[in-house]
């Protein structure tokens, strides 16, 4: 982490008041945790914009009972074993599960990876979440 | 327009370097007016989901040689008068058109005019942008 | 317009019940339709992504009484002028303006342009719309 | 499950071809699969604009060295045992940790989770992924 330093923001004091409300009650303590927040979350977009190394999360929904569905997940994250991380399994009910597979890689890698996740037979739904390796973040 | 005030904001030295980086890049001439415009994004986003008045445009592209689009756009359009603002036709080639329809009134009923217009046969992309009426945003 | 093909979708007698309970809530009168309008809003998240020639809305509101502000804008427009293909001003209240301009031209360059326009002072919020020039899309 | 059943889709030849080329690079090995996975997805979308029981995923990059971070989640996580079903923590690097924390529960209920723990000082980064407990996509 690099040292602190602060800025100034001039505002029209309404649009203040309703700022301050809205932080209010998304549970923000201050003002300057949730300017961080807003920026830290711009500069994300940016880095997966740009292809460069991010983390992310590939979650999936999807029946055990399709022949073969658990299988081939668990083949291709063994062969995209540079990119994943982690990946944890949970039982939502007696046919459907959600997994969270926790990646890292060049971004233009890991869209492709959630892509071929999310297209396979007896995947209901998948969704890849966008969120950074942290390292330009502080 | 209110009063201008100013609040602080401490940050780590290199989140504030990355971020001027990214703004200098979008053509904002200072921090300030970056934050605003980051507060007042947020603050419509809140709106639309609070159900308030509001402003937006509905985009539309279709083929203005189905039969009928052209006259139901314009129906829909006059019926809903109490909504839409003004209507704006471009040509974008012997078939295809662009139309732009500035609306205002409840995000609810906003949404629904958007559905209806989106889902006619021979309309090919229909797209609604929220904005807002102005008035809570300085 | 290209001559009508046909396919046949198998799937869930539920998931179908659900899907056509959702499009008529939407105002769509076919399933054929709503499966069009689906392909159509991927195949033009697709051009955007490739950078491919597109059209597009600016929607922009700003206050029309901070000075200089329609003089920019105005001034940005024509200098834009192979992009921009008409703007419509909506008059929202006293202060308030609403501003959609219909753009064409290649993604990147759009873009440039829709951050430039936003990023000036005065302007309180916009927005670029993504919409596609229809030529493969039919 | 329920039974199959089949419908039929009438559409132009090239928006036809385009769709295939669209499906192939995403790894679809047949337009029935892509066909369901985009119903699925609106489905999704719709459970949580009605507010129903869903399931989701809070994706968190957190520094673990800023003081009480770490455990200030761990206590929110169990205060909320009713919808938190598992968490993964990844270790990134020295400082930066990625956790991914299953949930499920009633969609107003699960984004004001989610919103808590995003705001906390010392986290980076939080996102909430929308998906479904599966009960009615199939």
């Amino acid at each position: 982490m690099t040292g602190l330093v602060r800025f100034t923001v001039s505002i029209e004091e309404e649009l203040l008041a309703a700022f301050d409300a809205l932080i209010r009650d998304q549970g923000y303590q201050n003002r300057s945790e949730a300017i961080r927040d807003a920026i830290r979350g711009r500069l994300i977009e940016q880095e997966w914009e740009a292809g460069d190394e991010v983390a992310g999360v590939i979650t999936l929904l999807y029946d055990h009972h399709r022949p073969g569905v658990a299988e081939t997940l668990t083949e291709i994250q063994h062969r995209a074993l540079a990119y994943v991380i982690a990946s944890t399994h949970v039982h939502l009910d007696h046919s459907n599960c959600l997994e969270c597979i926790a990646v890292r890689g060049e971004a233009r890698t890991i869209e492709e990876l959630a892509h071929r996740l999310k297209s396979l037979k007896g995947v209901k739904h998948g969704a890849l979440t966008a969120t950074s390796t942290g390292k330009k973040l502080s």
